[in-house]
């Protein structure tokens, strides 16, 4: 199962005080063990570090034969957003709490990129969401998810009426605070304080999870994530649509929401040690063997 | 229980269709019975009907024995929150769909209204709730609500971070999208479609629901009317209050939301065949006898 | 898509009053129109039918190109657990109630039934559930089941502790009334009441749903269906295992349940017009089209 | 608000390996502060300690100013429901993990004892449930429950029908697992893994759990606790009413089960230090000040 990781690049989230140390020593660290190393220009630039040659982030994905993104989750969403196209597969280190996706802890970092880069790692490929907000038969706002499309109401505090249809096909109609359109990825962020189910990060499907429904018996749905969710804003006077809740864009009554699955996925590389419901049953509070 | 119900005066939503004939017809037939009828100003302006005496809402309330609303529940939600503090009891009609308050259709509205005033009535106080925004030591904002006093995030989506005291003991902290605090009253309201328990109207209580919560072992908590729920907003960069879902205010990080019993209650008088549960058994759907 | 559904043989659940004129009309039917028809053995005696070849399930199963089920979700049940090793296609006729195995009304199955049989019909693969009891490394308990396989507390009310794992993975442990480990065809049956999701029926998944956890951040997982799922009862000084709720054995202290997707399927065949979001919304008072 | 605890009752329960040493050694503490120190007969036998007088638990409850309970909550409930018609104050210890009602951990048992016993105490008054059950009109058995009446459905698996009234005015049917009947105690213990909100102790309310209802729109529902909750068995092959999940009785199909708050009361001591809501962060994981 040797790998051939040449070069690596690096990533770091930037407004992050102890981000600078992290990252040269990663770089050092990698570059002693034999492998180039390149840096994200923009985490150069924010964070003064002159020592690796700088990549704009998609050369770097273009020239890397693995990412190591240094930050939260959040910093990993937007990275596995953008390096998604390019296949490279990502590699994560949270600086603070254990993470879903950075889920190697910055003090166990050189062991666990060794490891990896060695050869010893599982490969978990994630799907991501594609979501395009029609209006008037046309596309006028595009973008991608890795872990949630969610169409929810504005400050106004006034409900939305949605219709949601799956392949074509009628499913209900619902007033609700909003909707959320989960990968597996994302049923352990937003979508789980909604009430939604864990759904393991490797399943292809998708998970749709009404925010505050008015219908009592409205439930979380699990779909095949090859499905096309059509959402459609029968009333709204002030509603939005959120990717990951970084990007957004202001929906109006009469707009619909597709999403389907993006046709390029993330590859996450993981230490031999990994285990998915050990990082859930840590963040969680689950109970430990007895 | 004969009571003396002279004068009374009618109150109609007036951007509906069919409001100014229920209105007229209902005032014509209060005075064949021989009260004296009085007419919301705004209700005979905007409905165009001249037959009654008209008077301002809050002379309306002073000179009548009992107020008849006519609309849904979003219209007795303001008028009662308006009317309280002059206690004049008051009677609902809806025009379209069942409401919790407003629980006499208008079809049946001649009997049920009859009953009523020749005194064969079940009377039901109501708290409301006071909430008041404190920035800086100072109140700078203070409202009346019947339903409920909801702290929610803002159009952005981001999360907010409250920190929740009873009578000034911590209860705990909270990162979620908002918490709804409410009276008996709201909890079939937006309390409910947020995951919070039925509490019966005429209960002493106050219930905490959060909605969203990041923490999901946070469960809804019922504590006496006469407590004082003090929100600290440790984090937010936007969010507001609603009181009722029909006033708002905009927050800031650090605002505190204080919220306690109203001193004056509502109450609301209904025919002696009202029944909460029959309400809750039909909007619900719940099951009937087997 | 014409398919040659030359025999059809007929089961009906006994205990149904009208059940004896449904059987004859639809076996006299279907003779009328060319096909061949056997009676299942059980069914022919207990509603005193002699005009169709009598058939023992078995030999019905294979000598028939499809099986119509008269009965409810329950009876259902029964017979695709015990047909599902002969691969012949089933089709569902409730007496009663709409069903979602049984999802045509007996007033339509004329119509229904001809439409399916002329080849104009949706194939529906569901996958079923195998569980094994464990004990002292032998299988003392083997069963098949359609919806779910449920460990739960016995009649002592007692909570029972489970240790659940997936593919030799621990997951968590857990204090409970019990776990409902559920196909995606029993996620609208008991684990829809313990508060799973909905899973879409074709969907390669199963779902993990406890009931009445202690531990409040409990939520059901959706996992793979070709995961093998372990549950090792540490403690239960009362518990049993549940297969559809139709069969059942007791369970010891220290017993292994391992629950894997059963080799064959079970194939349902609906009239063109089925729509499963059809049936959800009628039985679970979901709102129509606005 | 200095109080006069002459004579303190001591209880322990005697299958614990350390409990001989905590009650030994309290007494002999409370005995040097001047208190006349009684211990409960059966706690004296099974721990063997003869330095104490022993009193059966009723004598013990007569002549004691406030019985120490060590324990587990377990313990404390079954202590306080015999105890209750005496009205003796009681205090709650706990030898391993904390409890809801035995709040003082035994390390700290000194002190604390100390302090409320000095007067330096917050008293607090708990209600208890009194249930009946009813068959053909007379009562077949009653018990004290100082948490919760559950009815449920018994080993077979099989779903149970009820009728629930609230003072002779129908709520619903329902087609459940079980109804969890509650006291404000009790919210905190199985009404909470069965889905029903937190109820501050001393909240003069009840609340009604259902436990997987097939109703999805089913809710919990607080309501007074001077009602008469009425559950009418209307269907059941085998179900049984718990208290406080210690004593048990079989029911019938048709039996009626009454619950009404209990005549007495209990009333807990606890330090002045005490807080509900560090007991409720503490046990179900909730945040902490940020």
């Amino acid at each position: 199962m040797q790998t051939p990781f040449h070069t690596i690049g690096l990533v770091g989230k930037y407004d992050n005080q102890d981000m600078e140390a992290s990252v040269r020593a990663l770089g050092e660290f990698l570059r002693a063990r034999g492998h180039a190393v390149l840096l994200a220009s923009q985490t150069a630039e924010h964070l003064g570090i002159e020592d690796f040659p700088r990549r704009a982030l998609h050369d770097l994905a273009t020239e890397s034969d693995a990412v190591v993104v240094l930050g939260g989750d959040g910093t990993m969403l937007s990275i596995a957003r953008e390096l998604a196209p390019h296949g490279v597969p990502l590699i994560g280190i949270n600086q603070g709490r254990l993470g879903f996706l950075t889920d190697i802890m910055v003090d166990d970092m050189f062991d666990a990129v060794a490891e990896i880069l060695s050869g010893q790692y599982v490969a978990e490929e994630r799907i991501l969401l594609n979501g395009q907000v029609r209006r008037g038969g046309e596309c006028v706002f595009e973008a991608t998810a890795f872990n949630d499309v969610v169409v929810g109401k504005g400050g106004s505090g006034r409900v939305i009426d949605l219709e949601i249809a799956i392949n074509s096909e009628f499913v209900y109609s619902q007033r609700a605070d909003g909707l959320v359109v989960t990968s597996p990825t994302g049923t352990t962020a937003y979508a789980l304080s909604a009430g939604g189910p864990i759904v393991h990060p490797t399943l292809e499907a998708v998970a749709l999870v009404p925010i505050c429904p008015h219908t009592l018996s409205a439930r979380p749905i699990v779909v095949s994530s090859h499905s096309r969710i059509e959402l459609h804003l029968t009333y709204a006077d002030d509603a939005r649509v959120h990717f990951d809740g970084q990007h957004h864009f202001d929906l109006m009554s009469g707009d619909h929401v597709w999403i389907t699955r993006a046709s390029r996925t993330v590859t996450l590389l993981h230490p031999h040690s990994y285990s998915y419901y050990d990082t859930l049953r840590q963040k969680l509070h689950w109970g430990k063997k007895l």
